[in-house]
């Protein structure tokens, strides 16, 4: 299947016995006690690239945000909720890793400041203060001695442009882009691989 | 259980061949193609509430936001995404309704635009303009010949004070309410019932 084409692709780098991270799910960003900001991602890939790693004979680790799966349960599960949460557990698991995968949806914007009650409504219109979160992938990629990267995109439109320039931003040598509107909750996705040759078109699952 | 002592309160609505109308679940309010406010409403309530007026012989039309739970067999289900959405299905199904129990954890805000595509990540801060939603309960309370309604309250303090005055601002007869931090993502809720004759607290499951 597509996952399987995917890490076909990395044969050059063998699985059995390497030491594999893998980030997965979306993340909640607490605006309240309740509240949040999410996307819809549903984990399926993440968690279909840690199954087939672990198939192949690799030592996994998945970082996982909010998802309705279960845990393979021959993997290492660190389960999180917000991109902060994320980055931290990423930061205390990748030493050692040869191949990181960043499946996650990471939220690109977090809350300013959650609030530790839940808010009240009201009937005017409310003003969200976001700030970025940090890159995880563009941190672990700059790393010394950091594994190879391997990123995931999900765009809605300009799939090659986009996808290029964030694998030139992140500097990392491969990245796994699809289209949402073919993948967001769906089994199947279309995908093309982008790496230093140029892109690899995958066939769909 | 829980949601048999809250049916048992209202013994003398009996739901046998009542039609009974039940919101449930979270909604997600799009940012953007991918991205949305959410809240941590599993569902498991809305859905509990149905299955039990089902087994008590009601006729249940249950309107939900996403959840992981399989709808009911014998409910007729409607499923939706936003609060928009839930309010139009309400809209749709409330005639002839005897009771509504209005369980969902409703968004109170939604952004005022939703991007058509996905935005992308820049280092700056982002402002995000949200207005608030339809009141859904007190729509239908305030409806000719609205049914019975019952609303659900979950707060993190002021339990009594603030289901009280929802109770009130709404026009509803009876609400149940509960401490979030006793509620969210949890199979047991400690709760209170609030209606005119006070506050009538119904034993942890």
């Amino acid at each position: 299947d597509l996952v399987h084409d995917i890490l076909a692709f990395l044969s050059p780098k063998k699985l059995a016995g390497r030491k594999v991270l893998v980030t997965a799910g979306p993340t909640f960003e607490a605006i309240d006690t309740v509240r949040g900001i999410t996307n819809l991602s549903s984990g399926k890939m993440g968690y279909a690239v840690a199954e087939a790693a672990l198939a192949q004979g690799a030592d996994v680790t998945l970082v996982s945000g909010p998802t309705a799966i279960p845990p393979p349960p021959r993997a290492h599960f660190v389960y999180v909720t917000s991109a902060a949460e994320m980055f931290n557990a990423v930061k205390a698991h990748v030493a050692g890793i040869d191949i990181f995968f960043s499946v996650a949806a990471v939220a690109d914007y977090t809350p300013v400041e959650a609030s530790n009650r839940k808010l009240k409504k009201s009937n005017t219109p409310l003003e969200l203060h976001l700030k970025p979160t940090e890159d995880i992938l563009a941190y672990v990629a700059a790393l010394p001695n950091a594994p190879f990267c391997v990123g995931f995109a999900a765009e809605s439109e300009n799939l090659a442009d986009y996808a290029q320039a964030k694998r030139a931003k992140k500097k990392i040598p491969m990245i796994v882009a699809n289209l949402v509107q073919h993948a967001v909750g769906r089994e199947e996705n279309e995908v093309t691989i982008y790496d230093d040759a140029g892109a690899h078109p995958v066939a769909r699952a």
